[in-house]
C-alpha cells in the first residue's frame, strides 16, 4: 500500500534493527483516515472469501479492525489480554509469549461469538515474531471456524512470524513489507514507487 | 440515541444493580456499523466546537474514538494503561483507581501529542463512577490543552461520574443515560420512544 509506505518513510521512528516506532500515526495517536484506507485494502484483499467476522487483538488492532470489518458489514471481535491464566468453560483462550516484555499472556474470546459456520479474518498492526498471531490462530482452531486468513498492518519481513504462519497454511497478506531497517533507512520488499 | 438505547434493551444483559453486560455489540465483539453512527453522533453534538483531536483510553475506547475522530477528520489518541507507576519527562500521567479491580493503575499520553493550540474532544464507553475520564482531564489540563466535553456511550446515571464532572465544568453528552437497571428491566432518563 503505497500511501502507508510513504508515510512510514516519513513519520515512522527506527529504535533499531528490529523497532520501528509508528505511534504518531498507526498507534497512540492514530491517523482515522489512513486507517479506514487500510481497512478497505484489507477488504479488498480478502474479496470473495465470505468473511464472516474479523478478529484482532486489544489494544492497537482493534481500529485496524474497526475499519476492516465496517468495509465489510461484519462483526469483529477483539481478543482481551491478561496476564494470569485463568480457565474458564466460557472463553477459548491460548499463552502468548512477549519477546519485547519477556512475559507470557493469555488472550481469550467467548465461545459464544465463534462457531464452526464462522469464517474469520484476522488483522492486527504489526507481523513480526507471529507470538500472538499463532495465538489467535489458535482459538480459531478450537472453535471449530475457518480462517481466511491475516492482514498485517505493517510486517517485519526479517522475523520468523510469516514463516510460522505459512508453514501452518496460513494466507497473510501484509500492507507494507519491511526487508530491513536502521536508523538511515527502511527497505520495503516492494517499494512504494512500484506500486499503484 | 433511539438505535443505541433499543439495542442496549434488546442486546445487553444487566448482571446486577450496577452491571451491564454489552460484550456482543459494544466491547469484546463489536458492530461497526453502530459504532460508526456513534461516532457521528458525538460529531453532530459537538459541531463547531472546532476539535483538533479525540482523546480516549485503551481499549475499548478505542473503536468509539475512531469512529469519531473519523467523522471529524482529526487525529485520535488513546491513552495506555500501565500497572506500574513509570514516571517520564515524555509523558502526562493520572493515577486511575478502579472499583471493578480494586486496584490503582497509571494512564498516560506522550507530551508531543498534546499542545496548548488544541481542543480535545473526550469519548469512552461508560461514564460511571468517572474515575478514569477524570484522570483524563487531568492529564489534558496538565498539558495546557482546552477540554471542548465528554462523550459517553453509556452512562450510570446513578453513579457519581457525571456530578464529579459537572463540578468541574464539564460539558458531558451521553448517547444512553441510564436511570435505574435490574434483571428484569433497564429504565433509560429519556425513553426510546421520545428520541427521535
Amino acid at each position: 500500500m503505497k500511501e502507508l509506505q510513504e508515510r512510514i518513510m516519513r513519520d515512522g521512528k527506527v529504535l533499531s534493527a528490529s523497532v520501528l516506532k509508528v505511534d504518531s500515526f498507526l498507534n497512540h495517536q492514530v491517523d482515522p483516515r489512513l486507517t479506514m484506507q487500510i481497512g478497505q485494502a484489507f477488504a479488498k484483499r480478502f474479496e470473495g472469501e465470505r468473511i464472516t467476522k474479523v478478529l484482532t487483538i486489544e489494544a492497537s488492532g482493534i481500529h485496524f479492525a474497526m475499519a476492516t470489518a465496517y468495509t465489510l458489514g461484519v462483526p469483529f471481535i477483539y481478543a482481551k489480554k491478561k496476564k494470569a491464566i485463568t480457565l474458564s468453560e466460557e472463553v477459548y483462550a491460548a499463552p502468548v509469549h512477549s519477546f519485547t516484555r519477556q512475559e507470557t499472556y493469555q488472550i481469550s474470546v467467548a465461545r459464544q461469538y465463534l462457531s464452526a459456520e464462522d469464517r474469520i479474518l484476522i488483522v492486527d498492526d504489526f507481523l513480526a515474531t507471529g507470538a500472538a498471531l499463532v495465538g489467535l490462530t489458535q482459538i480459531i482452531k478450537e472453535s471449530g471456524a475457518q480462517l481466511v486468513g491475516i492482514g498485517a498492518v505493517i510486517e517485519k519481513s526479517f522475523q520468523e512470524g510469516r514463516g510460522l504462519l505459512e508453514q501452518a497454511g496460513v494466507r497473510i497478506e501484509s500492507l507494507a513489507r519491511i526487508q530491513s531497517m536502521s536508523t538511515e533507512h527502511i527497505e520495503f520488499i516492494e517499494p512504494a514507487s512500484s506500486l499503484v
